[in-house]
């Protein structure tokens, strides 16, 4: 039967890739990468040199031209699915095209924010190529940032809530004291909630696992400044800044 | 400087751990391992097997004397801090009595529900042994379930509480509807909650990773009986039983 595999492959450090990734990425025929309009070189690079490191021989990869996505959609959750069956189709016309095991190089965890599964699990549904597959899980970049900070995401016998800088505001409002904050879009969220006036402590992150990366910890209300700062020489650096980070309230 | 390593080593598949993990295993002089009254043959077995597998040449274990922990605590968090004190202390005298770099191998992900971290931390802090420290992520038993079931652990742009089987009827109670139960101890939690009057999912696993895995997914009312059945295989075949499981409102 032939397979699609979905292969978490870390946030960026060649290393922090499982041995049970490392051989998926070696049994598989080609990779699929979308051409996004919005990969940087520097993205490109950090997966090539993953590829090179891991990968005995040489590797194939075909592009996948990936449909524009609606950035400012009235109807969020409706967008996204959209865009979710335009990507089906566009991939499933790679699959239809190119025939053997195909592999899926997921940035993290295929299990966190991705839509990986999601539009496999679409093709599959479609009928129109027959094959199996299967997720190979990966480190996500809040356990590299919590690994960074050597802290335990958790405080004893509590509760973790992981959630997007977008719902960030509704989770402080529901009461939630110990947050993991993804899909980060700057520091809006964390300024117009005003965290300075409680007692919030912030472990911060960005491009980790990679050469540009930076750690801030510490009061949100005494690091808010630093972290812009941190955020701004991480993109200058890389050409492009994913950051994640740990809010606490004691 | 001399070094403390917490290194993650999976939930149990000898090739769910990264590479910078087996780096680290190679560089450590020995192992910290906690002589647990309930650690059972076949974990042993499985931590062996997986340093045999990725060590090259010999391995060291120092074996620590774990102290008692109550198990029935009037103040949960106070009866953990005491514990945590005590096993401080204990490690912190193996660190004295054995020179060189020592590794700590922590099963999943040191960051979620594992004490390594705060050990390691409060033996820095007494400040008897002059050390540094650092952190490996590791694979996360509740990852190696998302996979295997080939999910996504958030609903598009949603948050994911993760939290205990202790905690799961406080969880529901606030209305939360993704939920992932670690440190599970049986279904009762899940029994009490009636949650088969609503439309709950389950994704369910027990020794993930390991020659006793044991999936089953399916709506809540429909598949308990089949969980609880195949926890008692798992338990049986491996002589011990780890579950977590997903539980989504739809």
């Amino acid at each position: 039967m032939r397979r699609v595999r979905l292969i978490g492959i870390g946030s960026g450090h060649p290393d922090q890739i499982t041995v049970e990734a490392v051989r998926a990425l070696n049994e598989v025929d080609y990779f699929i990468v979308a051409d996004k309009a919005n990969g940087t070189d520097d993205l490109v690079r950090i997966r090539e040199d993953m590829c090179r490191t891991h990968i005995e021989g040489e590797w194939r990869i075909v592009e996948v031209r990936d449909p524009e996505r609606d950035r400012d959609p009235v109807d969020y959750d409706q967008a996204v699915a959209d865009w979710h069956e335009a990507r089906a189709a566009s991939y499933e016309q790679v699959l239809l095209d190119h025939p053997g095991d195909a592999g899926f190089l997921v940035w993290g965890d295929p299990a966190f924010y991705d839509s990986a599964i999601r539009i496999v699990d679409r093709i599959h549904a479609r009928g129109n190529v027959i094959f199996d597959y299967d997720v190979i899980p990966g480190i996500s970049s809040f356990q590299v940032l919590a690994a960074r900070h050597r802290i335990v995401l958790n405080e004893i016998g509590q509760p973790i809530l992981v959630t997007t800088g977008r719902k960030l505001a509704e989770a402080v409002a529901a009461g939630h004291t110990n947050i993991v904050v993804m899909l980060n879009a700057g520091l809006d969220a964390l300024r117009s909630l005003s965290l300075s006036k409680g007692d919030w402590t912030i472990y911060w992150g960005a491009n980790l696992g990679t050469a540009a990366e930076v750690l801030v910890s510490g009061k949100v209300s005494d690091v808010l400044d630093e972290i812009e700062d941190a955020r701004s020489v991480a993109k200058a650096r890389a050409g492009w800044v994913m950051d994640v980070y740990v809010l606490r309230h004691r």
